[in-house]
């Protein structure tokens, strides 16, 4: 476990920790050599839960020391993920990594579900809803929902939903993430939570999904302990575990 | 029944035609004195379903006729009620006219559990969601109860409702109505919904209306012909007969 | 169209008549022999919406006839099925049959996601809402829904949902439909709703849908009108048509 | 703060040293006579959050110390309500008690809401999640709104929902209190969720409040140690505090 210190590497160590099937055989800090660490343990698997800037120096060392890699730390963009596809494509051992920006499964069943649903639909919209101390509007998860939504309509052929909004107040409609509005709530009460609302005449179809504890992360997080051995190369997201 | 050929008066018709304690004595369609035809019918309660512009004479001569008059027309705004209010401080007869800007129970209760539980939230925003065929947004509704829910915070000294957004999307805030974010969806399947999220921390109370069918308007309009003869003087709204 | 005069035949009638790429050439009645009106217009696609008493010899002669058949009538049991299967097999025309139990796209979604998610989570219960003029409980959507939410559960070998409920009232935790918990609600102001609620530790996902008119059946009922042709054989269920 | 070492309690001192103009003087233990504390102490209000078995007593003996008390402890019936309120009537000071069965300002706010809207509706119905390690169901606080609903609705005369159920499984229609369905869930990823579903033709409100944490209770409590002084005898329930 890298980054066993921080607020996700508690929990995960605890959620190995109550793992029949699993060991948890070492903890990397900021000072440690995780790939020593791992050579020294023996480790089959490894959990980098780092910080953007050390997860690909981190995850690099890990796979040239023949470890498979779960990664949660964020911050992985595609050229970054394109370095470490070329990596693993040299790596004799058929070695897995698998990068998780989302450990809870309700979320990447939800977006996956909105990107199935997304075409049969005459209107979508993606609402979600944070604690007031988050920075940015719309959060992540939202943008690349809208995104997904939009994606699979254009492929499809399916028309822009109506709208006939000819006033009112500016922002009333929300961010418009490649036509998808979104809307962004900051809440007292809330930790994380998105609704995609997706409508025909007659119909509405609404996907919910609330976070209210770090918790959620813990069956994710050993489902793709469990599965990365098996998935040698990149694997991006835990929908492909999922079988969704 | 005044306007009783519009779509509402219609529903208004059938609404009055199936409650045994009262009878529909007359309707009135465009061509028609209104006050002329109360009088020579013997009416004791007149609807208003007619047009804004028409609503105020119609509603000022049965007022003169001594009728009682419930008003479901739009458009009356503060200095029409003012004239209203005026000659009914002249008419003798201890006449009442109820205005009601909303016949649904359902969404007049909604807007006045808003405004009660406001100050008690550090948290409040509010979501409509129509059809995509209408013109505005938010809906007159959303901001009238995000201008109510704002009074009464102020009134009670409730401080503002954090927010530490910093970077993101124009608009994914949605619209502030004096401080208090409007959301607005406009959704195929949906005819008029809207909802308030009050938060604290570890709560969320959320309140939701749904009308799905102008059948809604019913029990409202039915309440208000009852109650209105028991009114003198000018009622605006709904809630004072609900006794909330 | 078979059963044209119908509420359901009504709605399709509107909506093929509607749709651009295709043309309602024969509406068939109680007294008309289905088959015998297709081959006199030469109809390539019939929708049977008749009675569950008719459906099996309606659409055997339709299929004898050449005729793709969309099978909207209810009451198709496993038997009937596997007739008609039969039937299909002897067909020399690559004829294709599509037995479609519920037209709404976003019903038939909700299904086929609560499937796929039942064996990632905990707990899983099942909740329904219809109007009061329904008279079994649960529906039988609900009751379909927590059969494959069970058996997707079985196969993946999820634990049972824990419970430690001891004490209480009857009736309170809902019927069980087998081990899956189900709701039911009746209420004014809902013609059909569903719900599956699925928590983790820390987690809740939630997926709704409500249909509030019979129009929520049109989009389907183009898609399996326009697809027909190219399933030779029997498909039973629009999530086929789907693509999911 | 009696009761200072339980989960509750712990709260409750957090929420009193953060509050800046109250102020926390002394904690009771199991060993300690909060009575004597209090006196020794000068504590002008105290907090009970003892057991159900020691409430009672510990009340009484702050009561005769001249100290004002809100009680936060379960188990209060109508017979040591009515011991307590002879004991205040005697108590010569104008001493305060104000026994709070739920501290969540969500929660009361919605069994208050429910109970002025049910007179209103055609149908209502209750439903209520809890985590799965909850022993009871219905929850004590869903089988008192429906009692709560049901005599708001005897009072006003509004008539039995109606409801054609005839066939289906034993426990779909929930627990009936009073004639009002309470339906249970219990989940994981829930901590406690209730909502009150209202319906009349056309339209439906769904008030909905869910409890993440702990933390819920704090403003209704501090809320409670402002207000008790300024209210002489026995006050039973947030609500009356609200204004609601």
């Amino acid at each position: 476990m890298v980054g066993a210190g921080g607020k996700m590497g508690r929990m995960a160590c605890d959620a190995l920790e109550g793992a029949d099937d699993l060991e948890l055989v070492a903890r990397a800090g900021r000072q440690d050599d995780p790939a020593a660490l791992a050579r020294q343990h023996g480790v089959q698997v490894a959990v980098d839960l780092s910080v953007p800037s050390a997860s690909p120096g981190v995850v690099a060392g890990l796979v040239a020391a023949g470890v498979h890699v779960v990664v949660g730390t964020s911050g992985w963009d595609e050229a970054a993920l394109g370095r470490l596809r070329d990596q693993l494509r040299e790596a004799p051992e058929g070695i897995g990594v698998v990068v998780v920006p989302n450990f809870a499964i309700g979320a990447v069943l939800l977006v996956r579900f909105a990107q199935q649903a997304a075409r049969w639909f005459t209107s979508v919209e993606v609402l979600e809803a944070h604690h007031p101390a988050k920075v940015d509007a719309p959060s992540g998860t939202a943008v690349r929902t809208a995104e997904l939504v939009a994606a699979a309509r254009r492929e499809a052929g399916t028309p822009a939903a109506p709208d006939a909004t000819s006033s009112g107040l500016e922002g009333a409609r929300g961010a418009a993430v490649e036509g998808v509005p979104v809307h962004s709530l900051r809440m007292a009460g809330v930790m994380a939570a998105q609704e995609v609302w997706l409508g025909n005449d007659g119909e509405l179809l609404i996907l919910r999904h609330e976070a209210t504890d770090r918790t959620a992360y813990a069956p994710g997080l050993l489902l793709a302990v469990r599965e990365v051995a098996q998935r040698p190369g990149l694997t991006v997201g835990l929908d492909h575990l999922l079988g969704v």
